[in-house]
């Protein structure tokens, strides 16, 4: 079964991203800090958990903000795998080059069944706090595998926002303490 | 050297109790959910580490109104160790089973250097959220003990909320993954 799998790396106090997402910020202001694990040549661990990470990805469900702030950063497709666009806007697919953009104009739930399809039996991997939350409160998010940054950002995008006020029970199937952050795995039941 | 502790189980999604905290409500609606790894006998982790916990604790400082909500609950001081409340009330000290309750009316600092005297080289240890808050951002704790629990809440009080727009490095000391939560060890830098 095609598993869909949200991936973030997240401040302790709950922030995937800072504030004033933009083009030149696309992490937000001060955002960068959170990915200073991946960047930073320190961990053999963190290596290894960000490969077992890109090796799983089968396709690629985005928001459009996501799309429009990465694409420059990227210059290809976030992964090398097909990615599917949640946006309004009917546009026609990006060839880059590793895979494609498919811009799915028929909401999130849609996104995710053409990734699944794409997936040749690995993971969708949702990117977009946004799309995260719309995919977990429609009971589509398989899978939360964190990365939990020793820092308190004080401000900026919350995976955990607008989820809506039912308890959502999670198991907890992996912890990993590297020197930089904490891997965290859990399905959601 | 004293250490000052702010120790508690927090939803993935931030939370440290539910909407609506009364007496009757103690961790808000809905709340008791995070409390069940000290109650569901399940694990002895949990239970080695809850009691190392407790074995520290020297003084408290709270707020009031987690004094208020708790006291009924508790029927003593929280722990068995002096415990200084946070309020703008002046109010005599209440003698408990265990220890005294000391209402503090000149602010957290004032709380906290009171705590640390009478510690006896333990730790003083933080409740309450808001109490954390303040205490955070006048760079008076030392430590956060966390038990990040798999359930996200969607709503209640958050652990970090209004600890301003600076950020904040931590160095995560303890990673450890029980049955029923993962146990946190963080200090503040």
């Amino acid at each position: 079964m095609v598993k869909v799998v949200a991936s973030f790396t997240m401040s302790l106090d709950g922030f995937i991203a800072g504030p004033n997402i933009s083009r030149d910020h696309a992490m937000g202001e001060g955002g960068e800090r959170l990915h200073q694990w991946l960047f930073d040549d320190e961990s053999d661990m963190d290596r290894k958990m960000a490969q077992e990470m890109s090796g799983r990805v089968g396709a690629v469900v985005l928001g459009k903000r996501t799309f429009d702030v990465g694409l420059q950063h990227w210059g290809d497709t976030p992964f090398p795998a097909p990615s599917f666009v949640v946006t309004r806007e009917k546009r026609d697919p990006l060839q880059m080059k590793s895979a494609a953009f498919t811009f799915v104009d028929s909401g999130v739930e849609n996104a995710v069944a053409q990734a699944k399809m794409a997936a040749g039996g690995k993971d969708v991997v949702v990117m977009g706090a946004n799309v995260a939350q719309q995919l977990l409160t429609a009971g589509l998010v398989d899978e939360f595998v964190l990365q939990l940054a020793p820092v308190l950002l004080g401000q900026g995008s919350r995976l955990f926002e607008g989820i809506g006020k039912n308890q959502i029970e999670l198991k907890c199937t992996r912890v990993v303490k590297s020197p930089l952050v904490t891997h965290l795995r859990y399905e959601v039941i």
